[in-house]
């Protein structure tokens, strides 16, 4: 079941540590407010400025993010458990 | 009897939990935080920019939306318990 | 005696409960924070955008509106309550 | 002596409580929160836009208006008691 | 030893409650909130609108003014007691 | 070693007393909220209006200035304790 | 791995106290509010402005600098602890 992001909103799912050994990005679960690692599922169409256009999006579907450790609002889609959060709430994208 | 919401405010009506469980999308009643899932009544005509111009809306009467736990206002209309909401207020639209 | 409110101010006369059974709009008194119904009685001449210029009101004299319950100021005209408000404060109009 | 309010500003009289009666507005002194009625004496120029335009103001010198119960700075002029408040805590301009 | 104040800030020269009687202006020092009168002795360049382009002050050197009575920052300079303050804070201009 | 401020920050040394009575500009250290005095050792190279374009400072190296008693951040550079502010702290040049 | 900030974000590296005496600027330890040194990663492509263009870094890789002492989120890239913050955060650029 396809779900659309509104605005500048991003639905992500949480990356598993053990892939992040692999990845080098090395996250212990214990820190307390360390970012959290994930992936992007589906982006909204942005935001608008203030003449009402359109600010295109910085991060994309499968790009490898960070993220505020409260960032977003889980949400179920087909029985997977994912979040749903603005963009400015990213740190950055991991290559 | 037709309400038409003022600026950008969304009349919504929520989905009952079991429509969810054929769309696939399960929020469990019981769940403290999760979002709710409900279809677009109506729509305003979309609130203005800075230079007084019109903002389209980016949801359409009929859509299924997801919206944060505690969104909107409760109104009874012809007898129907519905919601008004802002539309910055929803999390995304469920194809 | 005129009264005209200013910028985007809107005059408000509420409507009675047994009026609202006709009209199919059923808000018991005993609710909380149930909306509120009203008749627009007169409107201001609008706010202005950043570049000063007006920007139009969307509602107009003779609207059936619904408001939040606690918006607007209780001020006596000619022996008769009425309140004003902010445009934003309106939920919507009602057909 | 003359006294120019700056930018927005508005000088403004209070209206005695009998004048109002003959001009049909009743706000009662004992009413808690009710607006109060006065006459404004001077105008600013008005405040500037975001490009540092004047943006006219909407009342002017004469006007009988109604403003919210606490607003203005009160100020004495070769011994009247007046008030000084922004255009934004005028209600409206009764005619 | 000149001093020019920065940006939309003006430097204010209190003025003395016996002068105040000749020229009509009653503000008993006993006053709570009532407004002090001053002179201005010197204004800055002007605040930026958001084009950065300069806004011109309303007030000049040697007007005499109305300010709010907790209003700027006490300094002394070459042994005079005076303030320094926003334009804002002025609440109008006396002839 | 050289440091350049960021945007519209500025990099002020603090001008000790007995120059100031030189100067004319008596700030006894005793005084609670008193403006301090400092001259401009640095400045960015100012920050952006909302069209993204390079804002003008109104002060420059070398500049005497006054600034609010609890501006800016204290750094040591070369062994040389210094302030770190913003150009919005400082109330005034003088000559 | 590669990580690049988004926005005007930027990821820095901690510089450690024995390299601070060599470059002239002292920062002990000890010191309760005093700035950071650190040296820049990576930058992200800038914030934008209203209109949505836009806004080039004022900081780029390899570029010394000083920042808030709470300023920025931990994260580990590579085994290595970093900081990610807001170019906002950072005070100037030391040459």
């Amino acid at each position: 079941m396809a779900f659309t992001p509104l605005h500048d909103r991003v639905l992500v799912r949480r990356v598993e540590s053990d892939e992040k050994t692999k990845g080098g990005l090395i996250i212990p679960d214990s820190a307390k407010e360390k970012p959290q690692e994930g992936e992007v599922v589906a982006v909204g169409a942005g935001a608008r400025d203030e003449d009402g256009e359109r600010i295109a999006m910085d991060v994309k579907q499968g790009d490898r993010i960070l993220f505020g450790k409260w960032s977003g609002t889980e949400i179920t889609i087909d029985g997977e458990e994912l979040l749903i959060m603005k963009e400015s709430d990213i740190l950055g994208v991991t290559a």
